[in-house]
């Protein structure tokens, strides 16, 4: 059986050598432990898991970790979160600011269909969401986006953001929910103790800024944050509700050197690969590079060779991967197929169009990648 | 008019401030410049242009290419040249090894329909497409990848390239018809006198291993290279015959500042991206980040400030790009919508499904880029 891109149904039943390349493969096995351990570990804690759709874009699996016990989800944009509502996805946190009267309007659409919260760091911003939800008629819900000294959006705790909380708490039709508090600068510090050191730096301002509001006399519902390197640490932190993490359900190479994070995921996310050119006794090209792998962050790895010193990644170029091998590695060959772990499961993921699924070698399912492209 | 991601037909006529973001832009206007511009600079010399459409990914825009007089397209996949094949495009160098059997049997059917050539630097591989060409009945196409010293793929020049050669010409339903020989270190030089020293030193052994070819008694019609940044120099190189420059069609922020290149082509596309939050005075930030902009070469720029010092780059996320602000770009508001001109034009394509093509501001057309996602 020879399966193409463009003929996916033909896929089912098929083992991954058949599987033209490239091709982004899950390990169901894999995916379904990283899921489970991740609700296992939320199941006795007052926190509680909000997953990231950003890393997998998929409304199947996102409805797996609701099923696990999520309280909802987290999208990064407004288009994925239309794409999650109309896979019957009915809370959801867009984890940005929403700007602009398009958006504007597609989120007043929305919220007919679906429980919408959404990060707001800007009181002009708050005043048009508010105008906007009275001429449609509904109510949503706010999270006051803090700056956790990651210093991207947020106002800075203490009292910028108990007077944005203020503002949005008086506004009609907008309903003040609590703070985003997400410190992207933090979850790959591989050191665990440097990790929970700097999180709780970082946090104790964001707890003191949420009982400044409650104080105010504003109940704080959900303080918001975390991802896959610091979930064991933002939430277990006393005042926090919810964790966004995303990247756990399939790791990656970056998450995998992260202490404490990478021993407990396994690697369920890889990008099958073709040796196109053996061009000398070291040098090996593969039919992948910076248009179909995430080369972002994070080194990739062979999977059949782990992180050993008989590959190393030279270099990419837009769909080439330079490998230098040694060793075992030298017997590669043109037309053999291997499994590339990505430094980088978020952006790889974006790359693609749909996942082939596959359960110890044999393809289960093709699901579409759904969200792909729905940056708007 | 409020015009979404999700109803591309209501864009046409709309102006730029009326597009939901992050979107796409072309400014016709300036793409048919370039167009223009690099076509008569062929017309005539002995070379000919056969544009890399591995940047717009796109039927039409391969075919305005070929109507300024190109000789054909090139792709860097067999996934692109089945969209050009199925868009009418005829005449296709794939400028890639085609290696395994699922990618083998698409290029035999595709030969059905198209003239197809191919690249290759591995006997093993030639007799393959050799067996496979049997099977079919067809003949295929095939220029000898020679290393320019990029070593990325092909066989070294001399001796190896010539003997890779006489293994083509001599099995049955390969056609040997030259080199190719891609210089994709040295495009990016900026220094137009080291570039064009680096581009003849280079050079000179493909055009030795041509001769010795010929010498040999076979043939030589296409010894094929060239990028935008080297057009003007490979392309008057005694003994090339072809060109695959492709960034020339809309120019990026890193081909901008390479001497004698950056100058003749207007910077015709453009990322539409929106201020989402302005968190303190000399801090704003994009909806735009990873997944949205080709940040893996070149530095981008706001086109409203070119490359002033009042906007600085700071860094991106998957979603966001943060910017410094001074001077003038501190009245940046959220909600303003800004243009901002990628730093690599194709890893910036490869992110989007269409392209939103305006004339002077007014949307024109909306092409899909139908190429898009075919990495195989």
């Amino acid at each position: 059986m020879i399966a193409t891109d463009a003929r996916p149904s033909n896929l089912i039943g098929a083992e991954l050598a058949e599987i033209d390349t490239p091709a982004l493969l899950i390990d169901l096995d894999a995916m379904e432990r990283n899921l489970r351990t991740m609700a296992d570990f939320f199941a006795d804690k007052p926190a509680k898991l909000r997953p990231h759709a950003k890393t997998h874009k998929s409304p199947i699996i996102a409805h797996k970790q609701l099923a696990l016990g999520a309280v909802g989800i987290t999208c990064a944009k407004l288009g994925e979160a239309e794409v999650m509502v109309e896979a019957g996805v009915d809370d959801i946190l867009v984890a940005n600011q929403i700007v602009g009267r398009a958006k504007i309007a597609r989120l007043m659409g929305l919220l007919h269909h679906a429980r919408i919260t959404v990060a707001v760091d800007d009181a002009a911003n708050l005043r048009d969401l508010a105008a906007a939800a009275g001429a449609q008629g509904v109510e949503l819900d706010v999270l006051v986006e803090v700056n956790t000294g990651m210093s991207r959006c947020g106002v800075e705790p203490g009292e910028p953001a108990v007077t944005l909380a203020k503002v949005a708490a008086d506004l009609p039709n907008i309903r003040f929910r609590g703070i985003q508090a997400y410190e992207g600068h933090l979850v790959g510090i591989a050191d665990e103790g440097e990790r929970a050191a700097r999180v709780a730096a970082a946090m104790a301002p964001i707890v003191a800024t949420r009982e400044a509001i409650e104080r105010d006399g504003l109940p704080v519902g959900i303080v918001s944050g975390g991802g896959t390197g610091t979930f064991a640490l933002t939430g277990t932190t006393r005042g926090f509700d919810e964790v966004q993490a995303g990247s756990y359900v399939f790791m990656d190479g970056a998450y995998g050197t992260v202490g404490g994070v990478g021993g407990r995921f396994a690697q369920a996310l890889t990008v099958l690969a073709t040796v196109i050119s053996r061009p000398t006794a070291d040098r090996a090209i593969l039919d992948i590079g910076r248009k179909t792998l995430g080369t972002d962050q994070g080194v990739p790895f062979l999977k059949r060779f782990g992180r050993s010193d008989d590959v190393t990644f030279e270099g990419f170029s837009e769909e080439h991967t330079k490998l230098r091998v040694a060793g075992p590695a030298r017997d590669l060959r043109p037309g053999d197929v291997v499994e590339v772990v990505p430094g980088h499961g978020c952006t790889t993921v974006n790359l693609y169009d749909r996942y082939v699924a596959h359960r110890r070698g044999v393809v289960e399912a093709v699901w579409p990648i759904a969200a792909r492209g729905r940056a708007q």
